[in-house]
C-alpha cells in the first residue's frame, strides 16, 4: 500500500529526493534558482502528501516546507507559518539567498494567489513552472510505476465484478452507482484529479447506447449528456436496453495514482457491425502498443491509429461522431491527463517511465460505444500493460 | 427536477436575467463595463449550464456566449469560437464597444488563463471579478432557494436510510461507501464543488471516534486522517467500535446546489458526557438560528455560539481539539463554501436569500464527534430550515 511505503521514511526520502532532482534538472536548464510549490498534486509529488503550505525547492540546497495546516508536522526543514509573506525572511534565516529566478505554478494557481506569492519576492524574476513540473512528472520513477501497477491490479479486481452487479431493468445511472461502489470497495479513493480548471468529472463515466455520442463540454474521449446541466457528462438516466453496448470508463485512483481502463459490455447480443468495430479498436491497440517504445513520436502513434481505422470504414465514428476527441491516448499519473498526449502534431517522443492510457474507441449509432482502454508503462524496450481484464465485449 | 425547469426556456430565461442583473448591480457600483465569465460554477450561475467557453456580460446590453464545446449550442447571442482571441472582434461585430473596465475571475482562473484573457483586451483595465460574483451569488434567487430546498429533501431521504446500511464489524470506510451509494441512489450528482484550488474532498466525510480529531490540511469543520496521504481527510479505515460516535457529513449536490447536513450515530451506547455535548450543540443551533435574520452580523452569530459553549465546559473540544475550525457556519450554493462565513470579525450582515450551513460540533476524546449541521435559508423575518432529519444521536 502507498501509505505503508510512504510512512516508511527509509523508502520515502530517497524517492522524494529523486523526484525533486528530476525537477531540478529542468530548472537548471532554464537558470531557475528555486521553485515554490503549493498545488496539491505537486505537493504529493515533491513532499509525499497534501499539506496546506509551500515546498520551497532551491536548485542547490535541500527543500524547505512552510506549512499552515495541519498542525503537528515537524522535521529538520519544516517551518510553521500563518501566511506566505513570512517565507522570504525564513529563507534568509536558513542562510539561503533569495532566488533571482523563481518559478510558481502558473497554469494551476489562481491569478490572485500567483500574484500574491510573486509579490513576496519583489526582486526575483518570476516564471511559470507548471510546464516544467509536468515535464518532470511525465516520466515516472520506479516507485511511481509500481504504484500505477498496483492501481491497475486493484482496478482489474473491481472491473472483474462488474457483471455481478448488473440487473435487467437498470438505468445507466443505477449501473454506474453499483460500479462506483465496487471501485470504492476495492480501495479507490474516489477523488478524480484532472489538470485544467474547467475539467471535472465524478468518478468516471458509464456510457450506454447513443448517449455516448452526445457532445459534452469536457475534453474527455467521449461525452454523454449527464444527469444535470451543472455537470453535463456521463450517464443520463436512460434504461439499459437490449442491443445496446455499455462502456465503463472509471478512473482508478487507488494510491493517489490514476490508472485508466475502459471495457465494453452488451445488453444481450449486438449487431455484427459492433463486434467488427470492437475488433478494429483492439487491432489499433495491438498496432500502437507494438510500435510504442522510447524514441517513437506521439504523433506517429496517433497517425498509425488513424491510418488503420481509415481502411475499415469506421473513421466517421472513431473517437466520437459529431464531436471527436483529437487524441487516442494521454499520460496518466497523479492526474488523469498528464503528458504525453497521443495526438496529431505531437512531436514529443516516448521515454522510459512514461505511463499512458491508450483508448481507441468507436461510437456506433443505434448501438453505443465500442473499443478498449488500457494503461501502459514505457519500458526500455517497449511497453508494459498495467491493466489486464479480458478485452472482448462481455454480455450481461 | 432542475433539468426539467432548466430545459423550460420560459422559466430559464427570466431566472438567468435576474442572476445576471444581480451581478450588474455590483459592476455598476465599481464602474465595470463588462465581465468575461468562464469558470464552471459561474457559467452555471449565469448561463444555466457548463460549457467550454465564455459568457460576455456587458453592463448595458444582453449577454453573449462564445462557445468552444460542446458542438451544437445555438441561439441569438451565441457564437462558436476556437480560441478566446477571437472574442474582441466578435464583440465589435455585435456593435458593442470594447470595455474600458473588464472583470475576470481572478480568484478562480489560473494565472496563465487570466493573463491570456487580459491580453485579448489590451486597452481595457482588468480587475478581479471573483469577489463581486461571489457577492451576487451569496443571496440566492427564489428559484435557487427552491433548488436548495429540494436538494435538502433528497438529502433527508438518503440520510433516513443510513441505519439500514450499517452492519456490525464494518470499518468507517465500508460504512461510508454504503452511505455514498444511498446518496447517489437518491440523485446526488456526486461531484463536490469547493471554492479554492487547494480544497478538495470526495463526497463528504464520515468521521468515527478519535479520527474526527485528526488535523487535516483542508479548511473543513473537522479533519480526519484519510486513507492515503494524497487525500488526507475523512475515513481512515478503522473498525467501528462500541462506544464510538460516527458523524456523517456528506455534501448533497442534487441539482447542482450543495446542501450540507451532518448527523451523529452511535455504535451502542455512548458515555453520558457525549449526550451532554450533543445537547450543547443542539442548543447552539437553537440559539443561533433563533437570532439569525436579516441585519444580524455574522460575527455576532459566531460569538453567541462561543459564549454559550464557554458556559458548558466543552470549549476546549468545540470545533475540533488540537486544530479548531474558526467558523461555525458557511454559505452554501453552487459550492460548499460560499459567502457568508459565520466567523469572528465577520461584520457582514445576513440578507434575505442567503443560505448557510450551521454546524456546531464537539469532538470528545475517546468517543468521537457530536453535534449537528443543517442548512438554512434567510427569509424576510428569520430563517427556514432546509434539512429535516431527526437530530438526536441514533444508535446503530
Amino acid at each position: 500500500m502507498y501509505r505503508q511505503n510512504f510512512n516508511n521514511k527509509e523508502m520515502l526520502l530517497p524517492e522524494l529526493k529523486e523526484r525533486r532532482d528530476k525537477i531540478r534538472v529542468f530548472m537548471a536548464q532554464q537558470d531557475i534558482d528555486a521553485a515554490l510549490i503549493t498545488c496539491n498534486v505537486n505537493l504529493i509529488y515533491t513532499y509525499g502528501r497534501v499539506v496546506s503550505g509551500y515546498l520551497y525547492l532551491p536548485l542547490n540546497a535541500p527543500a524547505r516546507l512552510f506549512v499552515k495546516r495541519p498542525n503537528g508536522i515537524e522535521g529538520e526543514h519544516v517551518y510553521s507559518i500563518r501566511k506566505p509573506e513570512q517565507i522570504p525572511a525564513l529563507i534568509q534565516e536558513c542562510g539561503l539567498p533569495l532566488p533571482s529566478k523563481l518559478m510558481l505554478e502558473g497554469d494551476e494557481l489562481p491569478f490572485t494567489e500567483y500574484t500574491r506569492l510573486a509579490a513576496c519576492f519583489p526582486d526575483s524574476t518570476i516564471v511559470n513552472g507548471t510546464p516544467l513540473i509536468r515535464q518532470a512528472r511525465s516520466t515516472k520513477t520506479n516507485m511511481e510505476v509500481c504504484m500505477l501497477r498496483r492501481s491497475g491490479a486493484a482496478h482489474d479486481k473491481a472491473y472483474q465484478q462488474i457483471p455481478s452487479v448488473y440487473q435487467p431493468g437498470m438505468t445507466d445511472r443505477q449501473f454506474s452507482i453499483e460500479i462506483e461502489r465496487l471501485m470504492r470497495l476495492e480501495g479507490c479513493l474516489g477523488i478524480f484529479r484532472v489538470f485544467g480548471q474547467s475539467m471535472e468529472i465524478f468518478m468516471g463515466s458509464v456510457l450506454a447506447g447513443d448517449n455516448a455520442a452526445t457532445p459534452s463540454p469536457y475534453d474527455f474521449a467521449l461525452g454523454g449528456e449527464g444527469l444535470d446541466p451543472s455537470i453535463p457528462g456521463g450517464v443520463n438516466g436512460s434504461l439499459l436496453q437490449a442491443g445496446q453496448s455499455v462502456m465503463v470508463d472509471m478512473g482508478g485512483n487507488f494510491y493517489g495514482y490514476m490508472c485508466d481502463m475502459s471495457r465494453v459490455f452488451s445488453i444481450g447480443k449486438l449487431p455484427d457491425k459492433a463486434y467488427a468495430a470492437h475488433q478494429v479498436c483492439l487491432e489499433v491497440q495491438d498496432a500502437v502498443s507494438a510500435m510504442a517504445k522510447p524514441g517513437v513520436a506521439c504523433e506517429d502513434l496517433y497517425q498509425t491509429a488513424i491510418d488503420l481505422v481509415a481502411k475499415t470504414g469506421f473513421e466517421d465514428c472513431f473517437m466520437g461522431i459529431d464531436q471527436k476527441a483529437k487524441f487516442i491516448g494521454h499520460g496518466i499519473g497523479l492526474e488523469i491527463n498528464e503528458a504525453p498526449v497521443l495526438a496529431p502534431r505531437m512531436k514529443q517522443e516516448l521515454e522510459p517511465g512514461m505511463v499512458f492510457a491508450l483508448e481507441p474507441k468507436i461510437v456506433l449509432p443505434g448501438v453505443g460505444p465500442l473499443g478498449i482502454e488500457n494503461s501502459w508503462a514505457v519500458t526500455l524496450e517497449g511497453v508494459e500493460k498495467l491493466t489486464h481484464c479480458r478485452e472482448d465485449i462481455i454480455e450481461l
